[in-house]
């Protein structure tokens, strides 16, 4: 029995605010339950010094939590002076599982930072803002389209993360913290639209896991995905 | 002629939004037109080193902005390791102005943290920011009375603030981005509901000001702090 | 009655040592009593990075306290890794104090930095800054007119500060250590030679100040300046 | 046909030297081909600070490369005053792998801290260190049921890791530098000797790999880890 | 010839004003010809956690130079965010050089720390701050004699120091800026009263130095110490 | 009597080993007894800015410790972020060591880094360093004679260094960890092939040193380099 009552298979309830503040290239409210992260897209007419002449463009992404985003505040980033491991390798996921869905060869020497804000926590923080950062990032692709600074769609898929794990022996899809802090093991999956995976990153938190065990939490996984991927879709058509 | 189409003593719409995430002891979305921020309380039951066995308590705050609430993005302060001067002014002035509405010996040996995160800006969010703080601060306190960890009210007044400035010669009141970024004269000012004053931040950006001029803001901030604790009362109220 | 035995609007002794030391384009020790501080003018000849292109100067400032320029030994900034958020408040508000007085248009593309730094602490060490920073300015733009790299006065106003208070009731002018350390409200005023207003920071230690203590300060603070203004003229002309 | 000649399925020369060094609790040079690693373990009688009162133990991990481990030499993070991404994401990894081979309960309050320092890099550090940390972390725990510090065995299990990836189309074993810098998928297996996962971090490079894939690659991590951990075992004994 | 006019072995004019400024423990302006150096010394009633329950007292040093101390301005230490390896090189010598004179059981849990910080800089910065930092020593000290903190004089000695090195060939005494800035070898030298060394630095600059060079230089600077000993007994008996 | 039973004039074995790892232009682990050095070379095509437009090369040092190379564990300074004044002390002094070997101008627009990481620590590390560095300095430029990059020869000297110190009241000869830690005097001598100085570093670590025993020093300092440049020799020819 899940803490939600959610089943097994049961996805939290998605959704996807475009335009939620005003000044960015794509702005995007995404929700997974009660977990809730600002992911905005920001283009730049100019690319990172090592990629100098290198006729290609860059995605990139940012992470970042208010200090009162979770259950007790954490420490400010800014005024520690530094980003955390945590910080960082949610970051370089984020940019790594945008980056598979862009040719970066026809998006021109520009450079688009998506940054993930969470501003309320509750487990799924790094799956969502993926999700989200897909959404914000059509956004202003689609802007670039439209004012005519790319011609050709740069845009080769989508992308969509969701967080499985087994949790009281049971594998079970999309775990919110009360799960998430309890859970055997714990897997951010994320895919494209042709079913095949750009990250997959499990890990044991108490006991090893077993080959099947893997296999049933990918199948949850893909499950979930496609039905973020439906919702993402919605989002973009309205 | 204001760029808004705003009389000289008119504010922007203002909104409080109590409750707005859900971990803190109290969280406020406070809105001066298109200016956003998240205002959350958090109450710890520790004081700072220097405070030991002062046996009071302490009222701080922490400022951030998200890296594209702005027209073009800002770096993140804490990817650059180190938060700028502006952001470190502007928490220090937060912080004095709430504690001027506290009584921190009946707080008890706590400490409550008032963090402002500009989800969006368009001119104001320091004075945003310290109004949205005063219904978070309260929403804190009424808990700690609530749950009788406190048996006295700490708080001694009502703080709110407004900026004022000379815009093209005249006086006006609450000035958005369009203005401020244009203003010969900016003044922040922070008052309590006896009408006096907590803080008063005037500086010159064009040409000197004179004291009939500092006179006319004065009074522009007056009036409109009385519409901001107005705005104060309904949403504690509600 | 004030701990110094001077009456309300009684400044301390103000004195300008010009070419204190040797190396600098302006170097001025300037006292205010017991408040010592070296103020460095440095003229470089490029502008900063964000300033390239826009055919204009640049002035600004940086402030620092020696380690035992108090009464108890301070932390040295260098040492703990970074500014403290007072410091750039005030090191902020120097600059913008002396570009109030500068055509940066007609300064050229050169930047003037200047130097404050405390060797003995006694209340006023930011007004006592800018006041002496005006000095050692104006030695460093002579000297620019002396060798021709400028043929247009670029300086069109005169700066000076000083602070006011509310000490035990009363409104005084020109707080020293033991005023400011119980002062109920600490103002510190920057004006021009026109009489008007360059900046105005008033902050209500104790309990919130009213518009006619407000008045009074201002009143007190207009007669500090005319003499600090004085002083100024006598150690250029000297 | 790979880079280096060997099969699809062949690991390369795996080399454990025990007592590398004098000083550590247990001290481990791990070559996997040209890559070796120094991996040292530290026992020291604290805890960390949050795990006090906690009544148990801790094992944690740092990596770091020699500034010309590699082909081109890197900046020394000591020297750029912070840790990289990639090097917090490493030796997170690191330290979650082996604690998943302790009872930290049975480790008692004291801290095992392995370092792995990269003296010379040709691809697969991370797993080279997780693999040779193993060894120094049973050396350092043999030393503390030798002098009677600890009754109990805290080790529950085996840890060894391996990347394998997909090459020019074909799933390969323990990648080196030449295939990592070109791989299309590059994937992180840590398994425990009951062939259950530890950690299993799976990277799309170029295009997404497929579920079957995903299948070979796990099947030749399983068959690699097995010889690895035979080299363990064998390295132990002597 | 030396630029100075002076002779080989002819010091700078020396000069020390105690009580330069008024609140720490001990503060001597020391002046090396045009070299300034403020000597302050702090006395504080903790030692370094590394000390605890050693029972006994530590002396350090910090040193700075103010940015326009120098012909051209350098960047200011505390604003870059870190101390340069030349000024941790200074104060680690200061420091160590100070201790050699304090018997550090005598001193009881206390640290006196001195602050070396050079307004004017014209060569031998680091050998005038040691034989100021001593002077600013002997008056702590006799501050804490004076109010009955110590029983007995810690002090086993008189510590002063000079530079010498090799200019256009000759060995020369107390080297300035002129003179410093082009010598072939630069050595600095610290002395007891006994005539014994308690720190050689010496640096080959242009071409290494014989042995009959190094035993003409340390000649030169037993003799200048013995005049800035002989100073230093002077300004302390005035 | 020494602790290792050596002889007053008595070296550790010195033992240089060419080619240690692959990348390196020059690469060289030197073992003083159970001192244990990585020195390796880097040559890149380019100067540090401060060099622009001089026309010559540069030579410079970095320099580490493992963690675990002690007998108890240092923490790492990437990890706290920065280096500590010990370690740039000594890196500044492998700089400047090798500098004095060197024709900058000769060299061209190029740099050379050495790296000098200590993999296990027993005293002398940093006159370990300079005497490896030496032979990986040799081996780097040796590459670019070879490849053509350099037409003339730009080393003109042979760089050795060795500690001396005074343990017991006796001069001995390359103290190992067992006597520096205790020694009363510890100097450390830097020396080129005409057997004259290029660095003296003595510090009275107990009691000060008298002209007598700084002379004994240098002539054991004199035989030991003798020695080191004689192994540096055989180990280039071999």
């Amino acid at each position: 029995m899940r803490p939600s009552g959610r089943n097994p298979d049961q996805m939290r309830k998605i959704q996807f605010t475009r335009n939620y503040t005003k000044h960015a290239e794509g702005s995007v409210l995404v929700e997974f339950g009660e977990t809730k992260v600002i992911c905005t897209a920001t283009v730049e007419e100019r690319t990172p010094r090592w990629l100098k002449d290198a006729n290609q463009g860059w995605v990139t992404a940012e992470y970042g939590m208010l200090p009162r985003s979770t259950g007790s505040r954490m420490g400010r980033e800014a005024s520690r002076g530094k980003q955390g491991g945590r910080t960082m390798e949610i970051q370089r996921l984020i940019g790594r599982s945008l980056r598979a869905a862009v040719d970066l060869n026809a998006l021109g020497e520009r450079t688009i930072t998506l940054d993930c804000d969470v501003i309320q926590a509750d487990g799924g923080t790094r799956t969502a803002s993926i999700s989200g950062a897909y959404v914000a990032l059509c956004d202003a692709i689609k802007g670039l389209i439209h004012t005519e600074k790319l011609e050709k769609e740069p845009l080769h898929g989508q992308v969509a993360s969701v967080s499985v794990g087994i949790y009281e022996g049971t594998s079970v899809l999309d775990l919110d913290y009360a799960e998430d802090s309890s859970a055997e093991t714990d897997m951010n999956v994320v895919m494209n639209d042709a079913g095949a995976f750009i990250e997959v990153q499990g890990t044991a938190e108490g006991h090893a896991f077993r080959k099947d065990e893997l296999q049933n939490m990918l199948d949850l996984a893909e499950k979930g995905i496609q039905e973020i991927m439906q919702a993402q879709r919605e989002a973009l058509a309205s």
